[in-house]
């Protein structure tokens, strides 16, 4: 009954089965989509509850893995259909990924039940199509803080959605490719100027392997990737990240300030240095409280000078 | 007099005129080379003494900036000829120069002159063929400290011209492309393992707008760059990034710490924000002291958390 009580993160996002390929393996139909990597990572830090849909093939033990993290699934609709699908390859330039295929599937139509979420609660809209993610925002129960993430896919698709959304989130995380595809701009402090101008207040821009900047009206910051040796497949980094940082926001609610804001950076890029070390959720699925911890002290040594 | 009693910086590297081009303007036979960049960051924190070699072309007004900045270019040769030339062109993305000719000019069979340098002082080899390099490091002064530069031009035709200085530098400094070219691997922990095995102590991966690692025996350090919104010409970014780093371990030489060599790294990355803003060495040259400083406190906030 403890849940019933407690405020949540509530994450909307795409729940999917990937099939991807890098230089150092291969897996089919795994554990993926933007909701599992971010309610994986956000579980570390706060409770979490997940909004979105599968089909009947979606792997009971797939369900399981979030119930082992706290992870509140009553609002994952489970639809006669196919369960959305990714198939991607990444040459051995990891940075980028090549999309073989997308099969939506039960996301073909899906609305989410806007009684998930109640007034107050914290939401992060997961990458998702923006009309899905503006259609639970204008539910009569009204979020408290809104970060969202979005791709280059919408940006070229459903500009005037992302658009709309953006005046309504208060953080907007978003890739340094993508930030340049909506503004226009090649400078990334251009670009995050643009986006800010569009209503949303703070925006993280996500550099992959070479970290993060993150805008606010007072707050220039940027901080380096966690240095790692072995990357073996970045899917799902930057939801993890958003995840991360959301979930470390979430715990320490109603306490922000900017120093605290700073460190949710750290803790995102941390959440996803564990994440592109295994294929699927198998690196985030070993990162304990401890082992978060000891790369936060890492990160302080590797960034201090 | 003062000079010939004082230890100072020896900077070898080429003293260039750029014609480059960059989607923010164009510029014709101006000052540039790895030596005259190095030497001008250098110059902001200790003495510096330049080793290289110009036409009768070269117009005085350049060796005129050098000595404005306190630079000793008694070793500068002066020989009949043309000077060493460089032409490129930098697209819209400004990370990668299209080189469009190079003419070597009275570079073309230089040696230092090997009585340059004293017992024990530092030396800096900037960016050149490796041969020179090496050359001038096997005279009977001994230098003490040594770091080098290189490029992919280098370790395609001389890699074990390049090897060769590898055993006798204190540190290499080399970008990340470079450093996968040299030693074969994606990853640059894997690549800073490479270079280090070779025998030189000290790497630094410089990664442009992303920053630089820095690998010791004990460190292993990143920093992202400072953030700047319009970059003009990255033409010398490494070698000012070079001759900010060396200039300031020299300047607190007897007295390195791994402290101190990480924040040498912060001070590379400060002199190369200024050479970028601007064509040349322009940048460069309006950097003093207290814009240095007042940069080094932004990258503290920048970079806090």
């Amino acid at each position: 009954m403890r849940r019933s009580i407690r405020m949540s993160l509530n994450i909307l996002g795409s729940m999917a089965l990937d099939s991807v390929e890098t230089p150092y393996g291969r897996e089919v139909d795994s554990l993926g989509g933007s909701a599992s990597f971010s309610a994986l990572a956000a579980s570390l830090f706060c409770d979490v509850r997940m909004i979105g849909i599968v089909g009947t093939d979606f792997p009971k033990e797939n369900m399981k893995i979030f119930e082992e993290r706290g992870v509140d699934t009553s609002a994952v609709e489970v639809k006669d259909g196919a369960t959305f699908r990714w198939r991607a390859r990444y040459k051995h330039e990891l940075g980028h990924a090549h999309t073989i295929g997308t099969e939506f599937g039960v996301f073909e139509g899906y609305l989410p039940d806007r009684n998930s979420i109640r007034n107050g609660e914290s939401l992060l809209l997961a990458n998702l199509d923006p009309d899905i993610q503006n259609w639970l925002l204008e539910g009569e129960a009204q979020p408290g803080f809104v970060a969202c993430d979005t791709m280059g896919l919408w940006i070229k698709e459903k500009k005037s959605s992302v658009l709309k959304l953006l005046r309504r989130a208060d953080l907007l995380l978003i890739n340094d490719a993508e930030a340049r595809l909506i503004s226009g701009e090649r400078d990334l402090i251009g670009a995050a100027r643009y986006l800010r101008s569009k209503g949303v207040n703070m925006v993280v821009i996500k550099k992959g392997e070479h970290g993060a900047l993150f805008f606010t009206d007072r707050i220039h910051s940027m901080i380096p990737a966690f240095l790692l040796e072995n990357i073996k497949d970045p899917t799902g980094a930057g939801d993890t990240f958003a995840g991360g940082m959301i979930g470390y926001l979430e715990r320490a609610k109603g306490n922000i300030n900017d120093m605290l804001l700073r460190r949710a950076l750290v803790y995102g890029s941390i959440m996803a240095s564990f994440a592109v070390e295994q294929f699927s959720v198998k690196g985030l699925l070993q990162a304990d409280a401890k082992a978060v911890k000891g790369r936060y002290k890492r990160f302080l040594e590797l960034t201090g000078f």
